[in-house]
Parts: structure tokens; C-alpha cells; sequence
């Protein structure tokens, strides 16, 4: 019989990556890992009878779907909307009142919001633990957790590795929390790969200032040492001007030609969804990664959720 | 062993407060605090098997969320939408069709509709019951049942209260309902506080013709006999003549100071969303209901579900 | 205890009625006559623990309602939008990327896309079963197969019989696909009624010229032989004359009138949502069976899920 291991996990809303320490980060990456051996039958017992809510005032396929996924695996119902459209909030309710109302229904409340700070907020009011499921292009801490998960799971350990950041390093949330959460384990190299005007902003670089990093304009001047190349979108409207866009793009566009000389165990990461920055010739290679991180979104939420379904918050 | 009380409820739809007798409002309220009592376990069988459409034809979170968690609690399947525009009626099908199609997939149907008697017609053409969550300026009996369900809860007995109503109480269908509901309960005394324009309109007044009730213009004239105060919102589309609003406006926001002078056990009550009318200094006296008033919504409707569950129409 | 036939059920998606053998079909409709039978205990055992995706990339009332109905009816969770708006296709990630991300979460796959073909290109990049719930103006093979178990259970067979299609039979999928299926079956003849201007397309009549078919402009031509008579709806946007329009649209209309002169056993069969091509004055007479066609959606789809619920694509 599969044992869910004991943990410390400290937390009662996952709101930031910044609130977790490394005993944090493991007790998730830990129970993760055994959700994926649970059988069937014992994982659908363990929120039985419970609601989560989810509550998407901004869409998301990938993040609802795979959370929706989650609680049900669990054995919990879900309560919610994809859009805030279809909530109160046009009847012009704040959030803290909305947050409060649902706090009465449901035993968890996952949340998307479009406003930074929405999730920290909501924490404060609500009687039941918040996951963060995105706050503006502030935090998503469950994208780091899946994202260290899929590193863990495919090298054994995170300790160690050398891991490049590619493209937009300034306004990418996604790369700001990795690097922070990166910087909690041993001998982690970072190589921070973008054009000039998107460089990694100093108050990150401040925050891991403990470990390792290197900037880089070029990933042919790094790929050599590199074992995971996590791929960001540069967008277009992060250039003043276009022509600037132009001249930057193609060079951070990653594809067959642009892995030669890659270690043969490196592997490439990306968020998703992707547009043209992940080359589609790249879905079959050895490198590919990305779909299987997508997945890896099911089992560390599975894992949050029966990490929280306890907290008693006051 | 918890037993969930047999009653004699009598209706196969939940359309208007009208249709009601005091003894289904009692059976309702019974049922709905034992729903409290009985463990989860048992609570999810009692509709096991069971599909439960949710159809809100015009989007609303408290309801439809309060709704669908109680489907669940329940242990009942939930299909349908929280907003028209993912519907067929955009291709021209009738309100009619739509029901009959949708009975022959669910075993209770849940609507919302911005008709006034949608809810009415549904009933009469669906195979299967319908539970009215609100159709137009018209009825809302679900609200009422849980206001009343939060008066017994709060004080024991409904019977011998004195309940003051303010606001829009001209328009607002939630005042016009509860006050017909009191009125089969006994020794009840409404206070009527809102400006001349908005006063509770005649029929209503003819309708509960057999109690005591009383009209003001000013809350302090009837706070100290209140053991409730019922708060709604005043809206400014309600006055032709902006200054009128302005001028109205603040003496209708309750908060602290508009309190001075009320019974200890006052409790202040609104079907929320809130706008302005309440103030959050309120939220953490003794006074404020309104949280928990929205939570009750889940064993009230839970009690409908599990009255409706085995009606046969025809 | 019901036993569920053992089938040789060859499919892995469904995509096209062109990809069915009859044998495949009768796989299908037997194993719905089965699901009726079950108890609801023992359904909703079927698909426990597992998760169907139930994508509609464009609204539908009846087709995800009674999907979502089936689906839970199985036991199993529903993850998904109604709604492409609330899904990530609008930050410009490709329908192979959304689905192959889908397929790391769900067991089974349903769609619902506006582009001719989306269907079957998922079918192509996704690890689990996809379900076409229709894909453009190409086909909604899961309807035919609802409209053939509605023949079956209303007859207790379909071949021998003679079957009218009215209506816009140049456009309609519906009737394509119907037609097609049916000419898989024995001595079936086929009346297609239609105006000039919207007679069933060459490429269909060339697909089923195994079986007898014949072409009419009026219903009494033929009406006194059919033993079903499925109705379409004509839209005025196929005209590109309005007067021609209004002229042809009276002829096509099906009441008690039109109906003179019919078999007392005919049945009259319509996809919905109808407009008004069929009067509601048929709605409570013997002919009418399109209601019961729409509740039949219901264990056809329970058949589907159950058929596919083990397949192993790659």
C-alpha cells in the first residue's frame, strides 16, 4: 500500500513561490510524486465530499483544466466560473465580499485575477486556504512547483544543474519565480539568455544574489554546458520599436539548428501556450520536454490540494 | 443517526414565495437544518446518481455557485451554463423547447431568467421540477427561504419579531417576497424605512393586510424595536432626478453611527452584493448577519433539492 | 444482472459517420440500449475515476448538455469550456497544441470546433479517443447515431424502412450524415424533399447509390409511404433572393394540415432547435418523436464513452 508521505508543509494559502522555503518546495515535489502511484480508487478518497472553488476572473485553459482535472482526481467537486463575466464582480462586488461569500461554500478556493496583489488579498479575507493560480505578471506559484517537479522528475534531483532562461527575462513572471525558487537548492547554475532591452531585472538578480547566474545575449555562447533551456515568449509589444522586435526575434526563435552542440541530455522547457518562439520540429526530439511538464501540472496540483485540505486558518 | 424529518411538502416546483403554505416553509427549514447536521458521507448519497441542470440564462455567482455546491454536497451530477450566450437561444429556439429538451437529461432543473415568469412556463411545460433562482424583477424564492432559514437560525423562532425592511423597497423583489413570507408567520411586525419615492408599493401592502406593519422615512424612528434590519441597495437608475439620489443616498447607508441606539440582539441582514449601503466597519460586530446569511444558501437549497428529488409531475 | 454486449467495436476516435461499418453502428446502438437498462449504481461505475474533456470551441446547448449528462452518468469528471472565449486559443496557441495538452489531463476527448476538419486532426495529434461533436458544416456523427437509435427503438429495426428527409437538404449536415449511415442498412428507401434550389449535393447521392432513393419538390407526393419523416429547417441566409425565399418556406412547413394522408405509425424526427418549420401542434400527437430523440442523445453518448474508454491509440 502506497503511503502519502508525512510532511512540515508550513503554508495555508499558496499565494507566492517567495513564502515557500525549500521544505516547502519538497514536501510538494515529494507528495507529487507519490500521487502519481496512488491508485485510482485511494486518490479519489482523499477529498471526498469536499468543494473546491475555482475561480478564473481571467480565462485560462491550461491552468483550469489541469486544476479542474486535479480536484476531481481527488474526489472533490468543483464550483466556479471561467470568466469573470459571468461573476458579481460586474454588479460592481469587491473582491474581498465575493472571496468571503464563496469562502462559505467551498473547502478550498484555487483563483486567476488580473489585478497583482488579488490572491494576498483574498488570503486575508478568506477562511479557507487560496491557491494562486496567477495575479497579473505578479506570481504563479503552482507554474514554478510543476516546473521543478518536471526538472526533479526527469534528472532525479534539482541540486547541481546548470539551467538557461531564454527571451523575454524582464516582464516574464514565469522566469522571475523559477529563478527565485532555484536559488533555495545547491549548486544551481542560471544562465540568463535575452536580448539587451529584456535582460533579467535587478531586483531578481538582487534576491538570488547566493547562487550562480551569468547574462547572455547569444544561447550558442551557453548551450554547451546547459541541461534544461527554459523557453519564454518575446512579445512583440515589449518593443518601442518594431524594428527593434525584428532584429531580436529570430535570434531567440529555438529549433534543431539552434540545439546543435547541446549537451545529449539536455531538455527544453516552455510554459505554453507557444507561438512561434518552440519550433514544432522540436516536438519529437529526445529534448522535448514541454508537453510532459503540461502534464506534470495535474499531479503537483493534486498535491497542493491534499496539502491544504486541512488548514484551519482561524 | 441523524433522520432527515418527514414532512408534507406539497409542491412539485419551487416558482413563487406565493405558492407556498407556512407548513412547506416549515418543512423546508427543518430539512435544511438537519442538511447541517448530517455527515457528508451520508449527505452525498442522498441524490447519488442524480443530474441537476443549472441553467442561468443571466449570470449570477452567489446563487449558482451556492446552488452548485449544494448539488454536490448532495452527491448529484451538475450540467448547464452561467451565461445565455452559450446557449441556443441565440438560435432562436423558445424558452419551451429548451425545457423539455433539458428534462429529458436532468432530474431537477435549476433556473435563472431575465423574464419575469420564465420560471412559470418552464414549470408547466418540464416533466421534471424546476426550481426558480430568480426570473426577472419577479420572485426569487430561494433568497427568502434562506432569509427566513437565517432568522429561525438566528433567534430560535421566526414568530414575534420585529423586522424592519430599508431601502428600495419599491423595486426590489427580495423585500416584496419576504414580507409576503412573514406575513404567515405570527405576531410579526414589519417597519417599512425607505424614501417616498421608493415605499413599499400597495399590493404588496394588500397582500399582508392581516399583520402589523408601519412605514417610515427614518431609520432611527423604529431602530431601537428592531430585533432585524433587513438592508437593500438604493439605485440610481431608480431616481429621474440625479439630485434626488444624492440627496437620499447617505441617509439610507447603515453603518456604526446609524446604529446607535439598537437592541443588543440586532442583527442586520442584506441578500448581498453590496455596494455602499453597508458599511464594512459592520463586518465584524455582533450585528453583521450577512456573511453567514450567504452561506445558509447552501443547506436551504440542499433541502430543496432532497424535498424535489423524487416528485413526479405527470 | 444486465450483462453490457461484448462488441467489436473497431474504432479508436469518433470522427465521421463515414469512418462507421455497420457493424460499429449496431455496436453503438446496442450498447445504448443496454445503458438504459443498467442500474444507476452499477453506470456510474463505468468510467469511475476518469476525466472527459468536453471542448466546445463554439456553443451548443443540447450536444454538451447531454454529453456532460452521459458523461457523468458514467461516474466520470468533466473538465472543459463552452465557449472558445474563455479557452487559450485566443493568445494564438495552435488546436494540435491545445490538444495535446488536453490529452494529458482527460481520458477521452469531446469537440465541438467551427472549422471543417478540427476534429480530425486531433484525432491525429492526441494520445486519447476524440469524439467529433461536430466540426463546421462536415459532421456531427454522434447525432446520426442518435437519430438511427431513435429509428431503431421506434421500430425495432431500421431496415425496410422508408425514410423522408425535408428540408435544406444541400446544406445540412444532419441529413448527409443520416443518409450515408442509412445506406449501410437493408432494403432502406429514401424520399429527399426539398425546393429546387437546396436538393440533396451530387457527392452524397453518389456515396449511397447502392440503396433506392428518390427526390421530390412537395411532402404529399410522398407522404402516404414514409414511415419517418425527419424535418430540417431551411434559413433564409441560403437564398439569395428574399421573395424566393418566402415563397418556398410556407411549402416546408410540417403541421396537422400537411400531415394528411399519413401512415398512422409515421414518426416525425427533427435535430432541434427548430424555429418554425414544425408546428408545435404536433407536439402531443403520435407522431412526435423528436423529443424523445433529443433525450436519446443521452445513452447513445453513455455508449460511445463506454466503448472508447479503454482504447490505447499508440
Amino acid at each position: 500500500m502506497e503511503e502519502i508521505p508525512k510532511t512540515n508543509f508550513s503554508l495555508k494559502d499558496v499565494v507566492s513561490i517567495s513564502d515557500f522555503k525549500r521544505e516547502d518546495i519538497e514536501a510538494v515535489l515529494n507528495v507529487a510524486e507519490c500521487m502519481e502511484k496512488l491508485p485510482k480508487e485511494r486518490k479519489s478518497s482523499l477529498l471526498k465530499g469536499k468543494i473546491v472553488a475555482s475561480l478564473f476572473f481571467e480565462p485560462s485553459t491550461r491552468t483550469r483544466l489541469s486544476f479542474e482535472t486535479a480536484i476531481q482526481n481527488l474526489g472533490a467537486g468543483v464550483i466556479g466560473f471561467a470568466d469573470a463575466k459571468v461573476s458579481s464582480v460586474k454588479k460592481g462586488e469587491t473582491l474581498s465580499d465575493t472571496i468571503r461569500v464563496v469562502s462559505g461554500y467551498a473547502d478550498i478556493i484555487v483563483m486567476r485575477h488580473y489585478i497583482e496583489g488579488a490572491a494576498r488579498l483574498a488570503s486575508e479575507v478568506s477562511s479557507k486556504p487560496i491557491i494562486n493560480a496567477g495575479d497579473g505578471a505578479n506570481q504563479h506559484p503552482t507554474q514554478t512547483l510543476l516546473d521543478l517537479y518536471t526538472i526533479k522528475k526527469a534528472f532525479g534531483k534539482i541540486d547541481g544543474l546548470t539551467i538557461g532562461l531564454l527571451g523575454d527575462l524582464k516582464y516574464g513572471r514565469t522566469v522571475h519565480s523559477l529563478a527565485q525558487a532555484l536559488s533555495l537548492f545547491d549548486k544551481i547554475k542560471l544562465a540568463f539568455i535575452s536580448p539587451e532591452e529584456l535582460k533579467m531585472p535587478e531586483h531578481i538578480k538582487e534576491h538570488i544574489k547566493g547562487i550562480k547566474y551569468e547574462e547572455f545575449t547569444e544561447l550558442a555562447a551557453v548551450l554547451p554546458e546547459l541541461d534544461v533551456l527554459y523557453v519564454t515568449r518575446i512579445q512583440r509589444e515589449r518593443f518601442a520599436d518594431p524594428a527593434e522586435y525584428e532584429k531580436v526575434r529570430g535570434k531567440y526563435i529555438v529549433n534543431k539548428e539552434s540545439l546543435k552542440g547541446a549537451k545529449e541530455c539536455l531538455k527544453i522547457m516552455h510554459p505554453l501556450p507557444r507561438v512561434n518562439e518552440l519550433s514544432p520540429e522540436l516536438d519529437q526530439t529526445k529534448y522535448a520536454l514541454y508537453f510532459e511538464q503540461a502534464r506534470n501540472g495535474v499531479p503537483v496540483r493534486e498535491a497542493l490540494l491534499y496539502l491544504l485540505k486541512d488548514v484551519r486558518k482561524w
